[in-house]
């Protein structure tokens, strides 16, 4: 695959994206806010986009006052500890449950992210318009985060001519590891896994371990200037790399169950 | 903690780190680099370097032939058909067995990380000069990255004046997702982990689940443009964070394994 990575890489928020509405067309709304801040998009550009705006722009709001437990999830919610509103969503979006612990809910996503709380949103989850003494709210991950993101690549490259890859993220946090990471939950357009195997090293010995998690990594450097309370930098993009623009998925990324020690 | 993440980051690689041999002086090596390419840091530099060149400076090298196998290892190494004096060395290195597989040993690492193989690299892992003919060589990972990475920011603010970081990078592969991604191995100067609990979102109510890897987010930008192959890029900039320079160091990412619902 012919991708390849400058010596530079530039990662910088674009601000204007506002608190977005249920029904928010959002390739515009990213147009929009390219536009308004005069970034002129480039070949091998990567837009980065917060899965939070995608989730808002859906309308995947949830007033939890609405929500009636199932009696697995009162089950499950007593038993950890769990409030059985956010428990019941949480099983609503999962396949599988992965572990349990004191307030902790890992499933397997019905997209197939392995992620506490199926990734759940609980803080600025309220719908612009809603009533102050509405909720509390739960903010859903995007229904087709691949999807979202052909959907702003193609717009602009129809728009713009350029040709650039789009992520749309999360942050999730780990097993062994403490902290949350960006992670990659839609792309389009470049590789979500950069398969570098079959190059040779510097002895020209053929190079093991070397599928690197490109998207995810993009998601991470993303990250760093998004942080997580800033809605306003919800968008960024990561400019530098070089890229096959291709029809490719967060898919790649998804380690299948029967082959993941940790399953 | 105050810290914060302008707007835009740069991520660089500074050429100019040749192969390392053992005993190289690392922190001179790094500053020698940076001078070479005319790079002027700046407070808040983040300085990444790959974990392959501390190694090789330490002189972490074994060629396989002169290892001899345990029984257990040559037992496990039957168990998985995995090369009985690699599997040696990853249990030499390693303080407790996390999964096995045909092929694979996960390990916890004796400074803590979970990983397979317990890191060690088997390409680019030949010294200098060693003859053609000799090896296989495997490459260890180095013995105390904290203090390898505080040796190097004591000597870059002694002699540039600049309050910078410093992260030693791996790339570790990862449950339930494909593809390798930049991690940090040891971090000095910058917070490992980035609390920001307790900052009130855009409704005011408090933020939950905000603890950022940061220094492991600083390595994946890193990896971006550090490649694998490259050794020529295994010194790169991360340019635009804003931290309190401090003492630190990569524990503040180890989840406790009584913590740890996949330990």
């Amino acid at each position: 695959m012919p991708i390849a990575c400058g010596f530079r890489l530039e990662v910088f928020a674009v601000p204007g994206v506002p608190l977005l509405r249920s029904g928010d067309d959002l390739p515009t709304v990213v147009l929009g806010a390219l536009a308004g801040q005069h970034v002129e998009l480039r070949d091998g550009d990567v837009v980065v986009l917060a899965s939070k705006a995608v989730s808002r722009a859906e309308g995947r709001f949830v007033d939890l006052t609405t929500v009636v437990p199932s009696a697995r999830a009162e089950e499950v919610g007593r038993e950890i500890g769990k409030d059985p509103r956010v428990v019941h969503l949480v099983l609503s979006e999962a396949s599988a449950v992965s572990r349990k612990a004191r307030d902790v809910l890992v499933v397997r996503h019905r997209l197939g992210f392995v992620v506490a709380n199926a990734a759940i949103d609980l803080s600025n989850a309220r719908p612009v318009d809603a009533p102050e003494t509405s909720g509390p709210w739960a903010l859903l991950l995007p229904v087709d985060p691949d999807a979202s993101a052909e959907r702003i690549r193609a717009l602009l490259a129809k728009e713009t001519g350029a040709g650039v890859g789009v992520v749309i993220t999360d942050s999730f946090g780990r097993p062994f590891r403490l902290g949350t990471v960006g992670v990659a939950i839609g792309v389009a357009g470049l590789p979500a896994l950069w398969d570098k195997r079959g190059e040779p090293d510097l002895f020209e010995r053929r190079l093991e371990h070397t599928e690197t998690a490109l998207a995810d990594q993009v998601a991470a450097a993303a990250d760093l200037v998004a942080g997580q309370a800033a809605e306003g930098r919800a968008l960024v993009i990561v400019r530098g790399l070089s890229f096959d623009v291709g029809t490719h998925g967060v898919g790649e990324l998804l380690r299948p169950p029967n082959q993941d020690l940790y399953a």
